[in-house]
């Protein structure tokens, strides 16, 4: 087989990149290792950037997601019981955020996907990237017993943190910078109301928690929990005592709780690999980096990242660009390091450390300065909302 | 002898305290181990903040400040070579700097002292608080052989890091928190005009730089060595090399190198004590607190612990207060932590941290996002001038 563009992975950013690459007449090729049905049972956040939500318009996509979305135009921080309501569209000239799930991008993309006709191998066994540094790579798979080859320009690598095309880069060329966070997050998923409309992130005495949401009917609660927490030890009641405990009083108090449909601890970390391309394979999202949760920032500069291939490819396709792609690293990290920070910062300043330590003193002055007046909190709502795409030229 | 506030230390805060209460009519006695002479000899930084200018009027003790000291409205930041300036007056509603020297400001104040007939005790030995707790506290120490006992109602500790003050607060009472960084400030002044009329903080891949004055024809420079680096091993030609590699091109080319009148290695250090007090002690600067000097905040924060001390005993004296002197160390000590977090904050963003790690990277690309625009440069600013001193009431 012979494609432009094969691109491994079929989460939201393989998936995006390969509809924004059709919609301009780019021929590419999906490979993903499980099935459809696997991806889309996947539970993930969904805190959607506004540039996020341009290039779903782009590919032609947006149309339920601006539907059902919900548009949250400010965000709440709540500090020992003290509310500190972020005016994100008035902070940041008119942007907001919008809630919609992973899971319904993910299966918006599907549904487009199998409408435009572009080919897709789903449980596609040994995937491997060849030639990359060379300009003719190559992707080999094997699928109901055949091995398939196909020769094309570029790959995108869009297959996650364990996935093979990172792996595929011959040992020392990334550098790998990383921290493990002593915490994890306890998330628990219900069929109630939503507590608050807006995102609530809260910092007390015995921790982190977060009030957020999937629709005004499913409510996504999470406590952090000492990273060796187990999440057997935590019945449903022990949970919302727990959120009660942490949450302010008011919301405390109108809490509906129910039976948890899911409930699982994820461990905090940060990570990042440099370069994010080897010669013409390209990482994208977790197969190049890793956030924290705090600040909603993972799927977010995975977007960034297809932002950043997808406008190169079309420069290189349409306007016989020869140098922009072996810059894509380089201008795809300036904002993944932003987004990395941020969620750092976030993470930090919002969590309990439990140890009492001159940085934990440091971090609660830097949250009380920065919620303390309207320009600082401005420094936090431009990039929850997110930083604007860098130009390419 | 009896007075009503015994201050222990006789530099910048303890002088300064004594004068700004000499001028409500509250006696106090200031008491020293060293001499008017060994205290002068000491070189220090004198990047004033205008609240401190304003203490300074209050104390009747300015006019020579005012005179002679530079008002600084901007202060650059090299990186890699570009420059960033900051427009502290613009970005702070018209808020700058005073450049005027420390040892300038102890003299002042000492004049001051002699001409007010407020009795000062120097070279007095064996200097120690008594029944701190209790509500006749008292202070004991040596002259000439005899010895001398002060009732009174109140003690300032204003003697520093290695004073008897904190020293004398029981064991448990405190608690310390700490930081040291790998790396000192090599400093070095001299006889030959400044290479920049503001002061220029250089982040380069050598490392951290800073091109300070302390007047149109003396120069103080510095560059950040690691830890365990010998002042012997640096000649004077040695340093103004390594000085010029690390400053933007312009400024190593017009830099006026001549011999060293001083020349001597730093260490960086956050440390923080809480409580500021014990009882009627009151802890004030560098007895509570030490700041790296990237920042400037030092003096300052001494500076603003003194207004603290100085607007409660106004209170307590005048206005029959009785609740705010326990409330001392509370109130000092949010200033002081904004002040410990922006040191640090420049410290880190600017050094070199002679590893690789995500540390580092997140510190670049924060120092990347806090230039880029000027609401975020204002954060810089509005601290770098200070920020406002909080209403006591």
């Amino acid at each position: 087989m012979k494609t432009q563009v094969a691109i491994i992975g079929s989460g939201p950013s393989g998936l995006l990149l390969g509809q924004l690459l059709h919609q301009q007449g780019i021929d590419n090729i999906l490979l993903d290792r499980v099935s459809p049905a696997y991806i889309l049972g996947r539970i993930r956040a969904g805190v959607i950037e506004q540039g996020f939500v341009g290039l779903m318009k782009e590919a032609g996509v947006a149309e339920r997601m601006l539907r059902e979305g919900e548009i949250h135009h400010e965000v709440d921080i709540a500090v020992h019981g003290d509310y500190h309501t972020i005016n994100l569209t008035e902070l940041t000239g008119g942007k907001s955020v919008t809630v919609y799930g992973q899971t319904e991008i993910t299966h918006d993309l599907m549904e487009a996907r199998t409408a435009s006709g572009q080919l897709s191998f789903y449980e596609a066994t040994n995937v491997k990237p060849h030639d990359m540094k060379s300009d003719k790579p190559f992707v080999t798979f094997e699928k109901d017993g055949e091995t398939h080859r196909i020769d094309c320009d570029y790959i995108a690598g869009c297959d996650g943190s364990h996935g093979v095309c990172r792996a595929a880069i011959p040992k020392g060329i990334l550098t790998e910078y990383e921290r493990i966070y002593p915490f994890g997050w306890l998330g628990l998923l219900s069929d109630t109301p939503p507590v608050n409309y807006e995102l609530i992130y809260v910092k007390s005495d015995e921790g982190f928690a977060l009030c957020s949401k999937r629709s005004e009917t499913r409510s996504r609660y999470y406590v952090q929990v000492p990273l060796d927490e187990k999440v057997e030890n935590w019945s449903d009641d022990r949970f919302w005592d727990e959120l009660k405990r942490r949450i302010p009083e008011d919301a405390a108090n109108r809490l509906v709780t129910g039976p948890s449909i899911e409930k699982s601890i994820a461990p905090l970390r940060s990570f990042v690999v440099e370069p994010m391309q080897y010669g013409r394979l390209f990482l994208l999202g977790d197969a190049a980096h890793i956030v924290p949760p705090t600040g909603a920032k993972g799927l977010n500069l995975a977007a960034s990242d297809v932002n950043t291939l997808y406008r190169i490819l079309i420069k290189t396709y349409k306007e016989g660009r020869t140098d922009l792609t072996q810059r894509y690293s380089e201008i795809a990290l300036r904002r993944v390091w932003n987004g990395v920070r941020f969620s750092w910062w976030m993470t930090n300043m919002l969590h309990h450390f439990y140890r009492d330590s001159i940085e934990d003193k440091i971090r609660d002055s830097e949250l009380n300065f920065f919620l303390a007046s309207e320009h600082r909190r401005r420094i936090l709502a431009e990039q929850y909302v997110g930083l604007p795409y860098e130009d390419i030229d």
